[in-house]
């Protein structure tokens, strides 16, 4: 299915050899050495890029069209930039570059474009629905350290979208809802009431949503709930979890599946009491566990906590 | 200069490839083959450069802002995504990639962001400055194809910078200065008044700028005139010349300059009479000679011309 190019002229190659070269030395002043390597890699990757295709002026110009399109689509509230990243499985990679696996420590995944700042407090046990409509799911868990040590006062934030796919921020009216974070106990645990997570499409009426028809992909991810864990002297977790069986697991827009990360949500029949008596009669519920190992944060800024602080 | 980093071991090596698997594959039902290609062509390279840099969160996430702050400041008439394209040499590059130096026809470089479709004609000998301050050029030539013969009836689209070092829609005034449109006479000929060229600084007020700042490299472009050459059953030509002893010939903030561009401009002494008897007492002026050859368009449609199109 690939193009067939003419093969380069050893002239032609020299000419396009020098000027990559030409500009891997304009970046030769750059002060810091870190932006140096940074941007002759960049160079050199891009470079090759252009090369391998044979890139035509007319799919440049795309290109061009593409990233205005998309900056013209951006907003405080859509960021078009980081859905291409998603989609790209840059922002994948480069979680996999920053959390490397490492004994029993939880799997980190992407942040995505919808956390908030600031989402409400809800004790052990309540409900961060806020009334968002989906089946309710009675999350429990742990917050241990690598030892196995319980870690008491974790904050955790947990944010998902609703049952019609979409999270609060995007039904722009303000409401805040399927949001909020909680402390762990004395011995670690937590308990909450969120909802049963269900596929949505990540935003597909921008250019990243005609990038994904034009090459036939759907814009769906596979069902999960957000979390991102603190801890003083740990490093920050930004993690999903995702639902067992989810006929999506393969084929999650964003590449943010982790096998370690897919859980049993048990559906829970009518009428099953609820482990806190809440009264769900009437309806189905359903339950999952989510056991977290957090790791030391070392001399290095933790990388989770940059991307929150930049981001907030 | 480099960065070192940790060897990756090889499990991480592993969940690394297969992110990049699982992103190549899913292009897999891309219809269009061409897209497929650069698509997948993309993914690897762009994986390959996080990977190679050990990309952080904080770079991805500086990275983001950067695409989003270009997106910003892009107007109809600032284009912060093409400077970006130019300051990387990825402009030139595809240039290179579709204009393979072929025997004495002339050479292409970058368009840049300056072009305005529907400059005003000028009769041969007119002038294209219409105002714009700079020191006067006498520039004559002739368009020829490959087998030496004359093109007759060729258009010439020419613009450049005045001494100020702005193009004429960089004033927002709405003023039309310094581009024009000719045709060539029986013979190939060509001449017009134009304006000695003078360097001037790609607009460096936005990321671009910042990015070129914290690289210590000069926003500042070789002195030239744009040509933007077209003629039936020939490729679109889009060139400029230089200026031969330009001081910035070897770092052109865009890499446009080839050496088969650039060109004496005669300085002429005080009140050296001028070819067509143009009164320039007191004023210095130049002159400069450029024969143009074309070469046939093929059955390819001119990459020139289609950006043309998509541009306009
Ligand atoms: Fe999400
Ligand atoms: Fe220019």
């Amino acid at each position: 299915m690939t193009t067939a190019h003419s093969p380069v002229s050893d002239r032609q190659r020299r000419v396009e050899d020098e000027l990559v070269q030409a500009v891997l030395a304009s970046f030769d002043d750059t002060p810091d050495p870190r932006l140096k390597e940074v941007m002759r890699s960049l160079t050199r990757h891009l470079h090759s890029f252009i090369r391998e295709v044979r890139l035509t002026e007319a799919e440049w110009q795309y290109a061009i069209d593409f990233l205005t399109a998309a900056g013209r689509i951006t907003t405080d509230h859509r960021q078009e930039f980081i859905l291409l990243s998603d989609v790209l499985g840059t922002s994948m990679q480069t979680v996999n570059v920053n959390h490397e696996a490492a004994g029993h420590v939880t799997e980190a995944t992407v942040l995505g474009p919808f956390f908030v700042a600031g989402a409400p407090v809800i004790p052990l046990g309540g409900d961060m629905a806020f009334g968002a409509p989906g089946e309710p799911c009675w999350v429990e868990g742990t917050v241990t350290d690598t030892d196995g040590d319980p870690v008491p006062g974790a904050r955790l934030e947990v944010w998902e979208a609703d049952e019609d796919g979409l999270y609060d921020v995007q039904r722009d009216d303000g409401r805040l809802a399927g949001r909020a974070h909680l402390y762990t106990d004395d011995q670690g645990g937590f308990t909450f009431w969120g909802l049963t997570p269900t596929p949505y499409p990540i935003p597909h009426d921008g250019p990243v949503g005609r990038l994904l028809g034009g090459t036939g992909r759907s814009p769906l991810r596979a069902s999960h709930l957000h979390f991102m864990v603190t801890a003083p002297n740990m490093r920050t977790l930004i993690t999903h979890i995702f639902v067992e069986g989810d006929r999506l697991l393969d084929s999650d827009a964003v590449f943010g599946v982790k096998e370690s990360l897919v859980k049993r949500f048990a559906p829970q029949a009518l009428d099953t009491p609820t482990p806190d008596g809440r009264d769900l009669s009437g309806r189905t519920w359903s339950r999952v566990r989510f056991d977290i190992v957090l790791t030391p944060s070392d001399a290095l800024p933790a990388p989770g906590a940059d991307t929150h602080a930049l981001r907030a």
